[in-house]
């Protein structure tokens, strides 16, 4: 079976405590094997990234968005320096989505999101995404109930028009344990080099921890498409989450068939045209 | 001595025929020593660039532009993916510049430079770059010749409002020889995964060698300033290249005294109510 079969959540109701947050499906060793593999995973995700790029200016050009979702300290700029570090930061396009400002908040939701997915080619990774609107949106009523309704199938609509038009869409949740998530945040408060990464905020959506795990229980059941499925991503253990989300992508790339596209120029032609040249 | 200074420019008129493309100035060792320095400075360059990072909420944040001109096949690409794929993706913020759109030529030439630049706390890297107005610019005649002559003092201007504001702008020539150039380019013409990456206008270009040279050595000149000035990186040997650039931006982010950044909240405060915290 895939990872992504294994992870992928099935259709229906969601319970998110019947997920491990330290398990490591459809992985066997240990956290120095398992780095070993993200590592000779790399080339490989490299060169399907590279394909993936390459075809860009072509009639069958595609494009991957992976979208990563969690809790404060899942791991999200982790997987974005650990695995999407590992292919070409040419081709990578990140976004990280903050607290939209005046000018996000006077349009509808999705208007910034639209700017952001990846172009043709592109490995596009949202760090944060849409979802917020549906989760500390829901949590912090930060708009009317109604509306919250109505964007759970306005994503689903907006996803399904990305998918038609050659997009990937690749959605993982993140899950941690609330404490490992102390363990994190008090790791922060206990280096300097951390401090950066610490917000006091933090602490105070910790406090609505059932909340958010609720809220995020009705965003996946109810965006949790055929055409944009879920995966729920163990995340207590570090390497497992890295490597998980490096096996996703792989068996994603590796699914779109990808080759190094025809030339699209006279081969022989240019093979002479070089021959002859005498510039120097 | 630095390599910076090793490889700046000295004021006043450049002779490109002057600086070989095939030497390793400021390094000793061959190809093996020097992708095993490169790798050792990985971890130094990741620690920099994550306290720039850092930074970026901070009152004395500061930013760093890198940029990349050369010929074509003269290895931007190689830079990006070799020696910027070092460091944390989510920090950096490549702009790969295309011919101007028709939007971009009905403005002025610096319109779309201006909306790329890096923001506090980012490692920005232009792959070309406005020089290309002068280069490509001057060379195939694309504006009047007043309009060239007008836009060197614009972008010494222009990067001179950078730099008061905060950033600091390292740019590289990366130089190659035109014998270099033709084996590069029909290296791709044998390799069905380099297809992609070969253009038959490439090979026009070629043929007006002598008149980019030119064009090079007086762009060089004209905005060789002192708040920005201009680096001669050979590059007929890939891997001096990807390791100069590496010390470049090494010495260069190594050069603002940067640190991490103090706690903006009441660290034993925070201590203390995650250590009561009894969310689970």
């Amino acid at each position: 079976m895939s990872l992504r079969d294994e992870l992928r959540v099935p259709p229906g109701p969601v319970d998110l405590t019947a997920y491990a947050p330290g398990g490591t499906p459809g992985v066997k060793g240990d956290k120095e094997k398992g780095e070993e593999r993200l590592a000779a995973l790399g080339d490989e995700l490299l060169e399907l990234q590279t394909k993936l790029f390459a075809s860009r200016g072509t009639h069958h050009a595609r494009q991957v968005l992976l979208v990563l979702q969690g809790m404060d300290t899942s791991g999200k700029g982790g997987v974005l320096k650990h695995t999407v570090g590992l292919v070409d930061p040419v081709g990578v396009h990140i976004v990280s989505f903050k607290a939209p400002t005046h000018e996000e908040l006077a349009h509808d939701f999705l208007w910034r999101i639209e700017k952001a997915v990846p172009a043709a080619g592109y490995l596009g990774v949202f760090d944060r995404s849409h979802y917020e609107d549906v989760l500390i949106g829901r949590v912090r009523h930060l708009a009317p109930a109604d509306e919250i309704e109505r964007r759970y199938a306005a994503i689903n609509d907006f996803e399904q028009r990305l998918v038609d038009e050659g997009t990937v869409v690749l959605k993982c949740m993140l899950h941690i344990s609330a404490r490992e998530q102390k363990e994190r945040l008090l790791a922060r408060l206990d280096d300097p080099a951390k401090y950066w990464k610490y917000n006091p905020g933090d602490v105070d959506e910790r406090q609505l921890w059932r909340d958010y795990q609720t809220a995020y229980e009705i965003a996946l059941e109810r965006t949790n498409t055929a055409h944009a499925p879920w995966h729920i991503v163990p995340s207590d253990k570090k390497w497992y989450r890295n490597l998980a989300i490096a096996k996703l992508l792989h068996e994603t790339l590796s699914g779109l068939g990808l080759d190094w596209p025809a030339p699209d120029f006279d081969l022989e032609r240019e093979k002479k045209r070089l021959a002859e040249d005498t510039v120097s």
